[in-house]
This record gives C-alpha cells, sequence and structure tokens, in this order.
C-alpha cells in the first residue's frame, strides 16, 4: 500500500451471517453514497474470516461502477461468512489492527446478530477511533422493528416462496394431494405465515400459535390431520399446509428423540440438537401417510422444503428501494459522526436504534420479534384457514359429516381433536 | 327471484374507477367471509352502471369456488366502471332500489374517491338501511394514509414497472441512447418515484419536487438536459428519466399550448385540458433532441409511456396479503353494526377511516398525499440521481467539463442552468 | 340429459397422468376449436376415473368463455388422474358406454403413455365409432419426436427449474456451498440436463452419459467428488450439482439396497424398487459429507430436489402457442375423418403420429427419447460443466495441484478417479 | 502492449446492431471455450466503432471470472453500435490494422446482415490471416433458418411482450377497452404474431397475410374495425389488438402521407421514408375513434408500443441455452480451421451457414425469412383470431346482427367489409 492511498480515509464493508435478497443493494448505495461524500470504499471478502486472521489482502476496493447495477442481484459480492471474532480477542484485535493499517475509519456491517455485536465489539476494541453501523438483515422477519416493518429481503423471499406455493397449490389441486411444505425460519413464524397467507394455503402452523405451551409433534399432526378430514368433509382431496421449520425449536427433545428416532438426533458441543439434520418435512408426512392408512381413507401427501431457493433470489423493488435507503442511512448516520447504531428505515425516516434498546438481556442478543397472534393481520390469517371450530363440534350434524370424512365414530373424533379448539389460534 | 332467495341477507361488491393489482384479493377475501358469516354475496357487473339504469339482473351471484383463486389474478372479475350515481338523485335512488329488492344490506365498494363519495351517498339515500364500507385502490398511491403505508396495487404496479425500466436502462446502456419514461399518476409522483428509485434511473422529476412553485416546459427540459451533460461529462452516453404524468397537471394552459401547439390541445366540457390526449413524453424527447442538436451533440432520445401494463398485472405477494386483510376488514367492519367508513391497514391493524376525515374541505374529496419531499425517502432517491448540484458550479474545474460537454462556455452553462440549484429538490 | 342434447355431437377429453404445464392451453384449444365447428364439448373430470366406474355425470359441459383464458394458468382444470382401464375389460366397456350415451363421437386425450393406449384401446373396443386422438404430455421431454421438438411442458418446467438454480447457484457462490440438486425425470435427463445446461450448472449427470454400462451409487460420487476437489483447487469453495433422478432407474437393487439400507428399500406389487421413497439427494449429500471428512477438507453440501414446483407452473409463452397449435391439431385430425393418432407440432406442421410407429415393441410402451450424447447440444453442455479430464492427468502440475486440494497423493487420486476420465461423457 | 502479450493467439469479439436478449450468453460461451483451449479473448466496446478509428485501446480482455455468470443478463457487457467499416475502405483497413496489430487471429461477430457483411469483409480484406465467423442475432426472428428454428433472442422477447399483453388483456377486459399494441419487426410478423398468438389476442395484423399484394392504411382500419363490431355483436367491448410493426414498411409513400401528414413524414437522405418517427398506433387508434364515433357507438381505444422493453430483456432457459450453444459452436468452427459462415443450431447439431447461400441476390444482404402463410402454425394463429368469414356474409341472421352491432345496414356492411373475406388469411 502506498502512503498516498492511506491518505484517503476509507470506509469498509463486512457482510456477515446467512444471506438475504438486498445485500447487493446496500453494499450499492453504501458505495456510492460513501465515494459522492470523498471516501474510499473497502469491501472485506467473507465477512470477519480474514480480518480475524490478519490478512491484508482479502477485499476488493469498490468503485461506484462495480457497484451501480448490482441491486438488482441477489446474493452478496462480498460473500458472507458466519466467522465471528468475539469469540477471541485475538481475533478482534486482528480486526482492528486491519482495519486502522488499511485506514478504515468506517465500518458498515451487514447481518444478523452475531454480526451486530461483532460490530459494536470493533468500535469498542479500536476505542471508537472506527465508527461502526448496522444494517440488519434477514429474511426471518424477526428483528424488534414496529409493528408492519419487515426486515429487508423478507419481502423477496416471501415473494419467490409464494409463487412456488401457487404452483404446489395448483398441482394438489389437479393430482389430488396434499403438500407439507416446510419455511424456514430459526424462531419466528414470520416467513412461514407471509407464505401461506399470501399463497392461500388451507394451513399454516407457526410456533406462535401455542403461546409459548410445549409443542409436540402429535399435536402438529393432529391439526393437520384435522384440515385434511375437514376438507375431505367437503369433498376436497387436496391442499397446501405450510409449517414454519420454527416449530422444531419449540419441540423438546424427548419428542424429537421419539419422532425422529434417537440415531438420528445431533447434538451441538452444547448440547443442542442440530435441527438443521432433522427432516421435519418428511417426518410429518411419514406419519400422516400412517394415520391415514389406519383410518382407510385415501390420500396423497408430499413434503417440500422451502428456503435455500429464497435466500438469494434477486430483490423485488420493494426491497431494492428498502436497500437503498438502508444503506444510504448507514452512511450519512456514520458521517454525522455518530457510531455503534442499528440502522432502521420506518415509513420513510431513518431511525438508528441503539443496540442496547433492543436487546434481550435475558440472550444478550436482539429481541427476537415473534408473530403477534392478537393481531388483526394474524387472526385475518386464521379466518382463511381451514381449521376445526367450536362450530364443528357443537353442530351435531357437522360432527357427524366430519367423522364420516375421517371414518371414525363421532366420540373417536372429538376424543382426538376438540382439544384443539379450545387451545389454539382462533 | 324465489322468496326463499330473499330470506338470505345479502351483501354486494361493486368496483369503480381505474383497475389497480389486488381487486380480486379483495373480492375473494370478502365474498369468503361472509358467506362464512352466512350471507349471500352478489357482485355486481361494471360497479353503478347497471344499478342506475335500474337493472335487476347485472350481478353474480358468488361462490368460495368462484373466487377462492382469484386473488393470483390481475383485473376485477366484476369489471369496474366510471359510472357515477351522484350526479342525478334518480340514480342513486335506482341503486337503492335495486339494493333493496335483491335484499343487500351490506355494500363493500371497492375503488377511488368518487366510488367510496358514491358508497357512501348510498348509504344515505337508504337511510343507512344499507351499511356500506368502503375499499380504497389506487396505484397512484395518493390517499392519505400514514406514511410508508401504501395503497393497494401500488406494490405490484411499481414492481412490474421497475422491472421493465431494468430492460430499458439495460438497453440505454447498450445501444447507448436516453429514455425518457413517462411514469401514470394523475397527481402525485408515487408511482414515477417508487419505480425511478427503486430501478436505479438516473433522474426522475415529480411535480412535488417544485414545491407549489410553476412548473414550466422548459424547466422541466433544462432539468434533464442538465442531467445527460453531466451525463456526458463523465463519459455515459446512456441513461434513463422517468417523469411523473402529473407534471402536465401542474403546468399551466399556456405554457400547454406553446408546447403542444393550439390544435392538439383539447378541453372538456368544464374547460380543462384533456391531459390525456397529449403525448408528453414525445413532446419532451422532440425538445431535447433540437436542443442536442443544436448543440452539436450526438445524443439518443426515445420516449416510452408506462401504465396500462401494470394496472392489471397479477398482484404480488405484498398485494395478495394486503387485499386479503383489506376485505376481510370490510366485512369485518360491517358486521360490527358499523357504516360509512374507508377501510385501511395500518402494520397489521385494521382501521376504518372516516370519509370526513380525509376530506379535503376545497375539493369534497380525499385529500391527495403528496410525495413528502422532506422526507428521508425523498432525499434518498435525489441523492442517487444525477443532478447538477452547488458544487457543479462553485468548482471552476467541474464547471468548465460540464460546458465543454454540453459544447458551450461556462458563462452560458451557468445562465441557463444555475437557477435550477437553487430552487429545486436537493 | 334431454333428447335434445343427444342430437349435438361432442367431442370429450379427458386427461391422465402427471401434471404438465400447457394443459389447460390444449384444453382451451380444443374446445373453442371444437365448438366454433359445430359440436359440443365435454371434460371428464380426473381421466378416465369415473368413466371406468360407469359414473354418468363427472363431466363439466365446456363453453369458450370458461377455456379463453385459461392457457396462461398452470395445473388442469379437469384435474387428471392416473386411472386406466385397460388393465380390466369391464372397466374399458364401461368407459365406451358412457362415451356412447353421452354421445361423444371424438376424443380428445391428452397425457402420456398409459393415457395414450387407454385412448386406442377405447376407440377399439368402440369399433372405432368413437375416434380419438392423443395429445402427449410431459415434462420429461422423452417422446420419439424429432430431433429439437420438445414435448409440451418442458420448456417450462426448465425455466422455472433453472430460475430457481440461479438462486441456488448465488447462494452457493454467497455462503460458500455445494448445492446438489436432484431433478425430476423417471427414465431420461432432458429436464436435468435442460436446467443444469441453461442455468450454467457445474456438473450435471444424467443415465445417459453411461451409455447403458451400470451406474454405481459410488462412481456417481466419485464424478462429483472429483469435481468438486477441481473446483476447490482453482479456489472454488461453491457451486451447483445437478443430478437426475432417472440415474436410481438404472442402478442395481443390490447397489441400491448398500446405499439405503434394507430398510429404506421398499418393493411394488412387481417387485420393483418404489424409487419415489428414496431420498436420494439426502443419501449423495451424507456420502459426500462423509469423504470430505474422511480427506479434512472443509466443504459445505446441500441437497435440494426439484420438481414438483415445476409440473403446475403458468406455461410460457412458448408453450402457449405449442398448445395452442396442438389443440387445434387434434381437432383437425380427427375432423378430417381419422383416428388414433399421437398429434405432434414439429417446425409449423402438424404432424399425426400413428402409435405403433413410435412403439418400443419390448414395452408395448411409446419408445423413450433419450438424450443423445453424441449430439453437440450434449457435447457443448460437457464442455461448460467441470469435470476431470485426460489433461488433468497428464499434466503432473495439475494433477498435483488437485490432490493437494484433494488432500491426497497423486497416486491415490488417480487410482480413485482416472477411470472417469476413461469412460465417460468427453 | 508488452512482447510477452503478443505471442499468445487472440480471438476478438464485436457486438453490431440493435440488442437481443443472449448477447451475453455468446459472449460468455465463445469466452470460456477459447480461453479453455488457449486463447486470449478481447472484447471490443461498441463493435466496430473504434476499430474503424484505428483507436487500439478501446477493448476489454476477458476472463472467465468476467463472464461466468453473464449469461442471465439482457444487454451486451460490450454494449452495440451500428458503425458499418465496409462503406469506406479505410475504415475497413483501419479493423484489419488494429486487430492484427492485437494479433487477433479470429474474430467473432455478433448482429444483423451488416455485421455478418463487415465480418466477412474484414476477412478479405485481412487476406483470411483473420478467420471470421458470424454469430446471427435479431428478435424479429427473421433469418433464413430452417422452419421452426428461432433467432437467438426472440423467444425471450415473445415472452416478455406476451406477458405485458395479459395485463392489457385484463385491463381491456375489466374496464371495456380494445387496444391497439404495435410490435417490433422491421420486415417479417414473427415477433406480433408470437406475441398475439401464445397471448390469446383477438387480433394479429402482419404484412405476410396480404400475400405480397398492396397494404392501405384504410384496409388494416377495416379489419381492426371488422373485429370490434364483431366483439360487439357478441357483447364484448373490449379486446386487444396486435400490429406488426412493418406493416408500415410494405405501405406505399403516398398512404403514409396522407395518413400522417406530409409535414410529419420525414425522409433519410436516401429518400426513404423515415418510418421510425411515425406513431403507427396512434394514427390507428385515432381513425378507430373517428370511425366509431360517427357510427355512433361507444369503444373504448388506447394505443400501445411494444419493443424497446423486450431487447434487453433478461434471457430466457431458452436463449441460454441457445446461446452457450452457439457461442461454442463459433469458437469450435474457428478452431477447425475454417472461416466465414454463420453459425446455427438446428436441433440439437451445430450448421454452419455460408453467407452466399442465404443471400438474397437482390438485395445483397441475407434473405428475410417471412411468416409462412400457408404454415399450419399460421393457419392456427388465425382460427383463434375474431375476424369475419364468409359465413358472416353468407348467413343472413349473423349478417344481420353484425350490422347491427356496427349500426349500420347490412348493405352497407357488406359494402365496407366483404371484400376481406375474398383476399386475406383464412
Amino acid at each position: 500500500m502506498s502512503t498516498q492511498e492511506k491518505v484517503v480515509e476509507r470506509l469498509g464493508i463486512c457482510v456477515g451471517g446467512g444471506p438475504a435478497p438486498g445485500i447487493n443493494g446496500v453494499i450499492a448505495a453504501v458505495t456510492i453514497e460513501a465515494i459522492n461524500n470523498g471516501l474510499e470504499v473497502v469491501g472485506f471478502i467473507e465477512g470477519f474470516k480474514y480480518l480475524m486472521a490478519k490478512d491484508y489482502t482479502k477485499f476488493k476496493t469498490l468503485k461506484i461502477s462495480d457497484v451501480s447495477r448490482i441491486h438488482f442481484q441477489g446474493g452478496s459480492v462480498l460473500r458472507t461468512s458466519r466467522s465471528n471474532p468475539t469469540k477471541n480477542p485475538v481475533h478482534l484485535q486482528n480486526c482492528v489492527d486491519v482495519l486502522s493499517e488499511l485506514n478504515v475509519k468506517y465500518l458498515v456491517t451487514i447481518g444478523g446478530d452475531d454480526t451486530a455485536f461483532s460490530s459494536m465489539s470493533i468500535a469498542k476494541a479500536a476505542d471508537n477511533k472506527i465508527k461502526v453501523c448496522h444494517v440488519p438483515k434477514t429474511i426471518d422477519n424477526d428483528l424488534p422493528l414496529p409493528n408492519g416493518i419487515p426486515t429487508f429481503g423478507y419481502q423477496t423471499a416471501r415473494e419467490v416462496g409464494t409463487n412456488i406455493l401457487r404452483n404446489l397449490s395448483e398441482d394438489a389441486k389437479t393430482a389430488g394431494r396434499f403438500f407439507i411444505v416446510v419455511a424456514m425460519g430459526r424462531n419466528a413464524g414470520h416467513l412461514a405465515l407471509g407464505i401461506g397467507k399470501s399463497a392461500g394455503a388451507q394451513l399454516t402452523i407457526i410456533p406462535e400459535e401455542f403461546h409459548g405451551s410445549k409443542i409436540t409433534f402429535n399435536r402438529v399432526c393432529d391439526i393437520i390431520e384435522s384440515t385434511v378430514i375437514k376438507r375431505l368433509a367437503k369433498g376436497k382431496d387436496h391442499g397446501v399446509v405450510v409449517l414454519a421449520e420454527g416449530l422444531l425449536e419449540h419441540m423438546d427433545q424427548e419428542d424429537l428423540i421419539t419422532m425422529f428416532g434417537q440415531e438420528n438426533v445431533k447434538l451441538d458441543p452444547h448440547g443442542h440438537i442440530l435441527l438443521a439434520e432433522l427432516d421435519f418435512g418428511k417426518q410429518i408426512r411419514d406419519e400422516l401417510r400412517s394415520r391415514a392408512s389406519k383410518r382407510g381413507i385415501s390420500v396423497n401427501f408430499t413434503e417440500k422444503n422451502l428456503g435455500y431457493e429464497l435466500r438469494c433470489a434477486p430483490p423485488n423493488a420493494y426491497d431494492r428501494e428498502y436497500t437503498r435507503d438502508l444503506g444510504y442511512g448507514a452512511v450519512s448516520y456514520l458521517l454525522s459522526g455518530r457510531s455503534g447504531a442499528l440502522i432502521s428505515f420506518q415509513g420513510t425516516s431513518m431511525v438508528p436504534m441503539d443496540f442496547e434498546d433492543i436487546k434481550d438481556p435475558k440472550t444478550g442478543k436482539a429481541r427476537v420479534r415473534m408473530v403477534d397472534c392478537d393481531s388483526e393481520g394474524f387472526k385475518v390469517a386464521v379466518k382463511y384457514m381451514i381449521r376445526l371450530s367450536a362450530k364443528d363440534f357443537n353442530n351435531p350434524q357437522k360432527l357427524q359429516i366430519l367423522a364420516q370424512a375421517g371414518k371414525t365414530t363421532e366420540e373417536e373424533f372429538k376424543k382426538q381433536f376438540e382439544y384443539l379448539v379450545h387451545s389454539e389460534a382462533h
């Protein structure tokens, strides 16, 4: 590096965590605005990975022409990684050393919780000589933003998911089949619900509807089975069911072991079950097939996982505009002399949020925004699902039809399913 | 009609005004929720057209199976019309008569301002025996909803428009050309700005940026020409310029006559210029070609109108969810015994708005929500445009380069363009 | 049915087999052309299912207004089923009886092989009083049409699949990951190759490339592993691998049992392995993970199945035009007094094909068109894949780099992989 | 340029003419295959523009990483221009000089007729020391390829156009309106017909249907007007009409002058009318409005131009595969030692075509492939249009209904329209 180069102040960009549509839009907006303000922009490859290893070479100097059209493109031109410099003080110091050596005065991080925390930690370790801000990103839509404000990437992921669901829904109807679709979303049910609702799925099950009570494999299957029977009772042999992957997170280990078999349940070093290794959809499908077979009803079940095809989809117009706002907001925030915030856009206003304010004291991480089951938005979603309701049990004629569709007696039907309407989403 | 049929209470649906993506979603959601609540649903064809004429036959009885998948489809299965029953008391009474005869106790209207007013007028003329509510609809996004809440149809229209702009932008770059794109939007610049911003157009001009001062043809051309010269100064012979059609609305008649020629300016019965007949894009294109030719610079200009291809596009996931919320909200509102509101969804809450509260006392119509030029959202949009700035005039070197690109002197350049940076969007 | 109704000659439509994009286009084109020629059109629900059961009621009388816009829509408005009336003479006679009673003089079937055979059998059983023709349909593209003529549905399915692959490819690159994508296609590799080639996947493996020699699980894994190592040798830790589902069909049972475990390999009544129950992608993924782990290289593998989301996608323009041609062709063929053919469109000409001419004498079914591995189209596909070539072994430097990337010795590398370049696609 | 650089043989790429989806796919495939064969690849910016000016600097050295994902992208990364080096021997020599100096031994040109001719001319001027081949490109689909083989770019342009038409068609139906859509296509009607047919437009008019007889403005309007009346007679107040822009090419100058006014008809230096300056759609719209007004029928007409939004759309899977084939074919052809051909892919085989063989002796340019009006493909298209037929005149009842719909007498109706059914597409 020549002396000359060091004279210009630099702004660095780091991307961490899983991909979400719109990362390139943020990178583009940050780069253009920073250059227009006289800074040089360096994009670090694969997040903190090489910074941690004190590698001074793994970056690209970004010009406006490099980024001027990438807002239409999914993925991240800087790639991403889950490398976390906060686990080891040496790693953190390495980051600070490289950034200082490269004359990076401003750092914009794009990522989830861990990346935000790394960002703040670097600022601290650098005695605030490096000003940082963080642009939060997740297709899970589960950051503590105000009601109605999505995280960037969510609208695109939902759009792509819902179009796939439309095709599956036509297939279900054409070929006589129920699809069990498991949608990504580690904790909250936003993505599953957003996809199911805008596609008009017959049923979507998210962890929030259980209001914190224990979620069991059996209960999830009861809900689905009752929806299937209610469809059959109306002469419909088809439908689409969406399950939030996060349901697994809320099941207890014993239940999971019963469900998947001891040999398939693997633990991470902390003793947590590795959920990604469990094929939730297949397990549900097998159970439903087995139940249908026992009942003597003829129904086809097919499972489908939805997630990886959404994360790097080309961002839609919503996310293209949104990420431009966020990227501009990040630079504008930093150049105003401030540091340490998460950037959000609420309505048409940029709102920096203090990491402390959104932190969950229990976890030390950002609070997870769960779907609000008391909201009208959720209520509407449920209203258009096919689920059992109190009426189905109170009206003897309805109950009879349902029991017949399930090839069982009214008593048995009540015994198996009535508990669902007392406790669930309504 | 049999006696039996009259016993069941009915809910009617009427669609008025221009199309917007998502009308079918509202129709579907209203129909399903109304039927689930024991009502029969009748959809009137072409808005108030036949009701006004006391035609008892132009409706469809809607079943759930008729509407269960139409939320994926653009247009309106009930069509639409601009027929307005409020201009003539006989027409209004005819509507009331037909609705009463058909036992319609609830009326959901979907449309713009005029349709909302008709809706309210019918309730009044029926002594509130018919309860009404209105679901506002416009791709123009110009209803007085809270900051950040779009009208339904806008997100889809913007998405489709921005994808066309992406193609034009590639064409501009590949073939060396400036596109002058005129985007629909009668009053406000939301759609033009939304398209231009999320596509990354080099320039978008909307009426709001003039802050109420007179908009002249010449000034609009000056802005575009200066952007073109600034691009040329950077070695770029191409770009995309988006103009809000609504600019025409804010120009004065003399200017329009000079611009289009007396023979092309036609007046409606009220003496207002028929703007739709004026080919704004072509006029601008011709002026820019003429200016370039006078300067001796070689630039290609092509015009393009954007609008009709957006209004009936298949609704995207955002609008599919949104219209489900709105349709449910309308029925829920009516069944709670209320009447007379416009239904909105803000965040995840249904908010009925009183027509009186959003009325502009001057026009008697709903207030028009203009783009807020003081918002950060607008500021961000402008920041990524190519426009002259004060720096371009203060820095002699920059000024020289610009003047050279425009094949003129610094003095002439200043004389023609400097006024723009003192008065405009910044 | 009134006497009147029987006077009008009718044309019936039956859809059998799995869905493919464009079925509705055929239904629409057949209906419109038949009605324009004075016929009445009846669409039978779920193929032969109810005809076989002598149910006279399960049909829709189709009007032009019912079908005039359905060519934009995926799925089948008449649904489909796999019910086969040729297995039981009573079923066949029932079909003939119902068709005769309904005055169906012409029958258009849309489907695969079995449906075609059923169609011909009905004509025969009805002593050719019912004239039949068949419109072949499969996303697998494996009917014996001339070189370069796809089956309808293929172009749409490929388009949707390739767009999903584009997203996966961005994800692979952004997050550092190899996707193992298993694409539908019972016998031939057209769909997998078409998707892989137009998306630019790093590797696509289809059964045809083995030229009839035995396909083993181990060999498939060797090919993939060597591609992964070759990518790593070029500094690339990511890529997309497409596998034709049909590879499984060509593996021998013992291999499958070793691969999936005896308990997971289920047989149908004829003793054939139920391939659909085997999770091919997951098995490959697990083997590759295990191999990587043994080598001590750090690579991420994720599997993805592609198929159900393609079969009912909205048909693209290609298939919309194509199915209009086919539907017209079917009616035109029948009204010319002929019977018994499969309708094809080759270039811009309608070509009826005699079922006998395309029959494979061994199977009694239509010959399966496999990918021609000697064609330039296939050669081009292979040229742009990342596979080992003779050069990699002949050039010691290259070999060394590869061995190092695989954390092994040149000898071991040759021992494991050299056989691939002698026998495979080149 | 260092001595070293000159040692490596180079392959150059030049893009001329208007854009078409897939250019980047060809560039990518050529580049990868050439580099894999040991060549260096240089991409010249804006076709022959700078070569002609003896500018040695306007090229990019293309690496595999520059092009490996651009096949998904519309436009041309090398841009394009219409600069033609064959008009001036000095320009031609300049091209040869620069290419020789840069050690370009192989030249792949991508473009239309003029570019092909330039390519051949350069080879000749270089005494065949530069081997050339040409990849023909046009969204117009009018090159003399075998029946059923499209030119690259056509399938994508058609797809995008047909989706816009779908939206317009919904709008027409929803709002009660006829759209007059003018589709690009200088000579032949392929694009207009392909769009109209796959979208299900009510009418498409292409120059070929007139079988070489004179096309008049009046006759075109008669055809459209009669379709409109026939729709009205069926109770339909809406529809979509597609006109091939090329109709203008086949009208005579006097007619054009009458139609557009002397002042709007501009001539090029050769005395040919500048058709691009004439707003065909608007003129037709105005005439139809005037006719409807005279008849006293109430119909809405709106015009729309379709073209620029298609040329740089992201290529669909069909064109992505196709351009990979073509690009590979070009390199493979050149490396086999041959020169001077146009590369085509027919079915799955690469077929080099000698420019001489496809040359029209009259024009010295490639023969124009017109739509074959005797083909079944065209016949099918016409069958699904709404046009007058002999039956409409022979059947007195039909004639009466039509005349009434047109608010005229049977005699007048016959007088105006009967000639159409004797002479036109049938």
